[in-house]
């Protein structure tokens, strides 16, 4: 499938973004409980395996954002299967980033998204069925299927209201791991702003 | 109020603990979404201040627990309050460890504690009051309170059943770090096996 | 100079190294006082800011080789500037890699070069003149000629033996950090061998 | 021998030390190529065993000094065995750290010794017998001697010039890894203020 000279590049766009993130002492303020992850997956990606993310996800140490290990394959489950789902919406997502879920960072994100013409979305899960809430591994198509079917297209940014047992969430989508990584940069420079005030 | 002496021995405690947490493979089945910290109380400690924890807490790289950080000061909220909250009724708690909670690990740990002769508990939050729901920072003394009027003392090892917005998760309670970070690891330990068969 | 995609090629094939090397234990045998570094340049590179090299280097904990930060640009000077010299005689040499030298290892490594058909070579310091000694930057370019033109070719593995404040090291040299992390695994494999025996 | 209580105290002092040292961006400056270890000796040590160290020791990432790993005993080696050996003659000292040495940074530790009233001193290889280098092991207690014999006090801040593979060095000891770090932060401080100006 992919040769060896995409894997490689799929690992270093990770690593850059993962240094910006690094840099970017705003950025841990986004960073919700379940820590963030970033995932790139390589062209024509069809399992979690193909899939590059951080080992051990990125954490806050010392009022800074911290990879907990390095890029690798398989090293996420949740943003890799969500990948996979979104690119059979849209075929130039690659990669994904999650980040911290509330009032004031819905704002931004809306902001951000009317001025770059990127569309906003939010997961209505009240909606889900209850037998595809049921049956093991059937949320993900689901979930990404209705933010399809409600925007007409896959939303760059939305997120997930709180559900029982999961934290709400923002999930950022894009054609690389830098490209969510910079939207996510700029989301926290303007939180940021807006905590101080 | 405390001495240096007494800050050392916290975080000394808490050294020991990462270090045996680290060592024991199968530690990392137990690491929650929100990831494991574990943290230890100075004697008398009033605020988050005085309770030590580990930066950037614990996660999984290359199939192995993992600090991300140092122990330090103030680094943990949650836990921290629980451990003061917990004092109240139980003058020996100064340390606390949280892991994941699924139907076999709570079998697991039911038959932990009757071997042990710990008491097991689990908190019911639908029976949170409402008023007590909206108020910030009301919900951990109801909590804790609930779990000792319930159980008669306080419970060293329970759990609290997912929520809104909230993962399920266990926690063990105890003298010091050590104490906590021994229980988890003899519960890893046997979810391993069972994992296995 | 190198494109984007380029710059992605060398960090990720940097990472995928790095993965290979923490996955080693007997490599941690490997690891000097100066520790390891791992240093890959991109095509056309003039200075070390074109080269990424691992920040903080390659050190052992809990007895297995890891890395201390991510890849990076400018993150080693003497690997960076040893690969661009190197280059001026082989154009086919793009990172390196160094190692510990002692007298079992010297052995292997010969061992190794003659089973792989590569150059084999030992630098003599004692034939550095003194007024390359005094200037600064001088010592490298003496060194990589020096070693040219003993060996009529630029040997892919060899060492500097002690010198006056400096620990002896092996180096390898070759068209990728993956290229040369195998050859530094393989020596450490035999080297760990030999220790047990 | 020493009891519990005691070597959570060693490792909880080495962990306030190692945050001092990581919150201090001018430390980065003062690590050598063979990095900065912290070695802390439990009372009535007899072997490196019984000393605690970092492992993987102080490098720097991003421009901070990291800890690679935790705090943990038989850590260092060489630290140890010079804490080991220093005790002989002082049994105030009980821990050391080493880091860079050069012209400036000779000065700088001068004047700091002048003014705190601490033994300045330097070890002058050259009058090592030939004897005492070609056995494994002795050169320690002769270095060690040789000090305290030259200044008739064993000195608290002193380095050892390069040797033959060996970088040169300074040395700090001291009561408690707290006290050597202080030392080498303060030097660090005066040191970036030097190389600005």
């Amino acid at each position: 499938m992919a040769n060896t000279r995409e894997m490689y590049v799929v690992l270093g766009n990770l690593v850059t973004a993962v240094n910006m993130l690094q840099s970017c002492p705003e950025f841990a303020l986004l960073i919700p409980e379940v820590c963030t992850n970033l995932a790139y997956a390589l062209p024509g990606a069809s399992t979690p395996e193909d899939v590059a993310a951080i080992e051990g996800r990125i954490t806050v140490v010392r009022g800074l954002p911290r990879a907990s290990g390095m890029p690798a394959w398989s090293a996420s489950d949740h943003l890799a299967r969500r990948i996979l789902e979104a690119r059979e919406y849209d075929a130039e997502i690659n990669a994904a980033i999650n980040f911290k879920c509330e009032d004031t960072i819905i704002e931004i994100v809306k902001g951000y998204c009317s001025e770059h013409g990127l569309l906003f979305g939010w997961l209505d899960r009240s909606q889900e069925p209850e037998d595809v809430r049921k049956q093991d591994g059937a949320s993900m198509p689901w979930k990404v299927s209705q933010l399809f079917t409600r925007y007409g297209a896959m939303p760059r940014l939305f997120y997930e209201e709180a559900d029982w047992g999961k934290e709400p969430l923002f999930l950022a989508l894009g054609k690389d791991a830098v490209e969510v990584a910079s939207m996510a940069i700029e989301i926290a420079r303007r939180y940021s702003i807006r905590q101080r005030s």
